[in-house]
């Protein structure tokens, strides 16, 4: 059988069970980083790997390519809730690129380490046919703060900033559609949720927390299949900016699929408990947009206004 | 100008210079890993991507690429003396794979990372087209213990195992002669030498430490670079098994450019003080051969039987 009729999630599953954990194992595959104890500490590793092929938007900069997969990378040191300590760069490069364009990959790079204090630590340089790029990033937090994929049937979903605005710019890139640079800039200068990340962790006032790297829907479908328990989310209370909802008109989509079965947002979403919901969506408010968008229900089942969906996403081998 | 006129390690200075440190980062770029400070322990951690294009060949199974992987990446952690804790394992795959290719890399992976009490803590998977690994290991030691690339005139140069095997055994493959399996062994299924790092790095002996991937000139050369000492090597002294040397007459080059200018055997070289040479050759030959090859001295040059060499070895761009 070919990787191709397996798709990126099943063959994650098949491949990881292959694997064996040791005893300073924290959390090992299946959230968004790992963590391991070192000391008194907790640090947590997690390592993205883009390609030319499907990862990189053709439209996309060097720079904007740096800056995206620091951005990728940290979002899952963000969803732990942990602080950066640094990020390591491994890259395939054909032989034929010019070094301009390299160096300004690392401009890209630069920019967004110095922004979220995760210096480049070291990197590995290959040849390749074609464009690859892997960020590894650790980060440090305690077992006491660290954020997991954990929710129980009751538990607020609060979401931070807006969602949907990703994946709007991508299909605006791919039909040639012109005007919403906004919505454009969003899928290609993606930003992780560090701080809000850190803040709620520290608070303890949250029962989990995922990113929304490849959609609302395939996280919740993760936190579904550890947590035993199904996720109510309503589509009047999706923070959606009005321009997603314009072009969705525009190019005939229903604007709740794209916002809730297309990923790039890089947004966080926390799972807690009724009673500290006031003081997250505080918290986060701070600094950005912070919304209760449905909550956790025993039933294992993921309803959009009362529907069943079936989730969906970003997903390698099976996207184009 | 292209990246193919410019070469690996000139790329890898260049970019480098882009990239700025913080102050908990004890080991930044340039070095075999990195390290930063936890609590009271310095996290070991480097990054190694491998390519189907440059760095796996052909005769490679998918079981020994997965061992590889490992091996390599490990070898920068034993060269700081780190204890390992862990590897995180990207991979880029052509959508055409055979799952079965995918867990027989997986099964050389968990084999290789048994052997080494290094668990695989997470990754990731992308679609690409061409074969790409990227292998993350982490490790621990002590500010007192960690084995960076120090030498100072008068120290000798201490290597493990034996070299130039890898490199006659690539020379095999390439030339297609048969017989010698042992020497493609040694190509296709490095060992890196955990062990002996951890040891040397508890006793204090050593002054310094590099790890012999891409040759043993390179390596000199990356310690003259550093501390501004010059090496003398011996080639009488050269661990090499006899095998490399018949070898080496029979495709008519010269095996001490065998041993000296090919990478691939993931030995240590340790610079050690005079006084504790005794102790170290103890220590290191209770698990494999030890050596001493030669010393470092004031001069800034690398010098073989008295006659200054240019360094040479493996470096992406520039190798077929």
């Amino acid at each position: 059988m070919r990787v191709s009729e397996i798709g990126e999630k099943r063959l994650i599953e098949i491949i990881s069970s292959q694997f064996s954990k040791a005893e300073w194992v924290e959390v090992g595959i299946g959230d968004d980083s790992s963590a391991i104890k070192i000391g008194e500490e907790l640090l947590v590793i997690t390592t993205d790997l883009i390609t030319k092929k499907t990862d990189i938007p053709r439209e996309m900069t060097p720079f904007q390519i740096g800056l995206s997969l620091v951005a990728i990378t940290l979002s899952d040191i963000a969803a732990m809730g942990a602080v950066p300590r640094g990020i390591l760069i491994a890259m395939g490069i054909p032989k034929e690129t010019e070094l301009e364009y390299i160096q300004k990959i690392c401009t890209g790079i630069e920019h967004a380490c110095k922004k979220f204090s995760a210096p480049v630590l070291g990197g590995d340089i290959s040849e390749s046919d074609e464009l690859t790029l892997t960020g590894t990033a650790i980060g440090v937090t305690t077992k006491e703060e660290i954020l997991l994929r954990k929710a129980i049937p009751g538990d607020n979903l609060i979401v931070t900033g807006e969602i949907g605005g990703a994946g709007a710019g991508l299909e605006i890139l791919l039909r040639g559609i012109s005007g919403y640079d906004h919505l454009i800039k969003r899928l290609l200068e993606p930003t992780p949720r560090i701080e809000e990340g850190i803040r709620i962790a520290k608070s303890k006032l949250a029962r989990g927390c995922i990113d929304l790297s490849d959609s609302l829907s395939f996280a919740l479908k993760e936190m579904m299949d550890i947590n035993r328990c199904g996720f109510e989310i309503y589509s009047d209370k999706l923070p959606v900016t009005k321009d997603v909802k314009v072009i969705s008109e525009e190019i005939n989509i229903d604007w709740r699929d794209l916002v809730v079965n297309t990923g790039g947002d890089f947004e966080l979403l926390f799972t807690v408990p009724e009673e500290n919901t006031e003081k997250v969506l505080e918290l986060i408010s701070s600094s950005c947009n912070a919304t209760v968008i449905g909550k956790a229900v025993a039933d294992e089942k993921i309803l959009l206004d009362g529907k069943e969906i079936v989730p969906r996403g970003f997903e390698h081998f099976f996207d184009k």
